[in-house]
């Protein structure tokens, strides 16, 4: 396997789509050949399940529900597109992967951190991601940026802000703990300044 | 706790549904307070879940994925159904529980066990059915009762009659293994007889 997997991380409005397009483009001058997904989703039966976790529901959902379904869909992804993609030597360029269940999930919901990693483990077995980026910025400052966007909400973009403010802290967490493996982006610098950032990170796995 | 949790379990054509009404209105004029669910199902999110599952797709279906999507139903209906029925001292009766998944997705689609006894054991926590009773009898005699309700197939009934053997296999050795907590019903008998078998094995549990 000579392709690398990258994930991109961060909570609502940290400009994680001008980014993987920016990432995309790079890696593509530097010749490598990028599959681009995205995480809930990626595949069929993905989307599928993105759409039952994203979509508002009177009646609420389970924490261990949601989390299953975020594992269910990961299964999917990895058996269909990751793995055969790094098979292949594809770079895979995810917008957002485990980390994202870790902080949504362990911080944002308050399920056990240990009681995700048996499931994460269990899924995932010996994959992990290369190089994870973590787009850094104050809760606040996110907020603003997804409300001028305008579209109705998500069943998570509906969440308070202090749910947001204990995934931004779990996210600092995990690139605290590993550090060589994700890496954390300032997106509170100017465009320049964070494509600096991004490229940095990319050159040192090229 | 008073109430207790019944599950049902079977091959395909092992007259499942005729036992639930014959169960339930058994422990009605028992004087129990009976919930009457199924899996995957029996919530608003479980029937959305159960649809994925069950539609064919010509894109298939990871078995990790499907092991998850089972679970993840079933994280729905304990916290939203099972929990508080059995809390509330009613009794539940359901269409399948976990029993089907280690025999389905276990004995059918070949996951190690000790893997679904992981997840298992993550999802249902202290819960366990009170009893199980597996209808038996020959996968050829099961085949051909389903082609004579003459439905489109679902993805599980599109599988061949060496997928069910297995499955009934694996019925057998839970129950062999668990005599206390699963019964086997012979349902190759007349109907006065299997509902002897059936209520003998209620009456126990009253």
């Amino acid at each position: 396997m000579n392709g690398k997997f990258i994930s991109i991380e961060g909570i609502e409005g940290a400009g994680k789509s001008t980014q993987m397009r920016f990432i995309q483009s790079f890696l593509e001058h530097q010749g490598k050949t990028v599959v681009v997904t995205r995480e809930p989703g990626g595949t069929v039966l993905g989307e599928q399940i993105r759409e039952l976790l994203l979509t508002p529901r009177d009646e609420g959902m389970s924490h261990d529900a949601e989390l299953l379904l975020m594992f269910a869909a990961r299964a999917e992804h990895l058996e269909q597109v990751i793995k055969p993609a790094l098979s292949r030597g594809d770079w895979v360029l995810s917008d957002r992967f485990v980390d994202a269940t870790f902080a949504y999930q362990g911080g944002g919901r308050g399920i056990d951190i240990k009681r995700i990693e048996s499931i994460s483990d269990w899924t995932l077995q010996a994959i992990h991601t290369d190089l994870t980026l973590l787009f850094d910025l104050p809760v606040a400052v996110g907020q603003e940026r997804v409300i001028k966007r305008s579209q109705d909400k998500d069943r998570f973009e509906q969440e308070k802000g202090v749910f947001f403010e204990k995934i931004r802290q779990c996210y600092l967490q995990r690139a605290d703990h590993e550090p060589d493996r994700i890496k954390k982006i300032d997106a509170g610098q100017t465009i320049e300044n964070i494509q600096h950032q991004v490229t940095t990170a990319l050159m040192a796995l090229l």
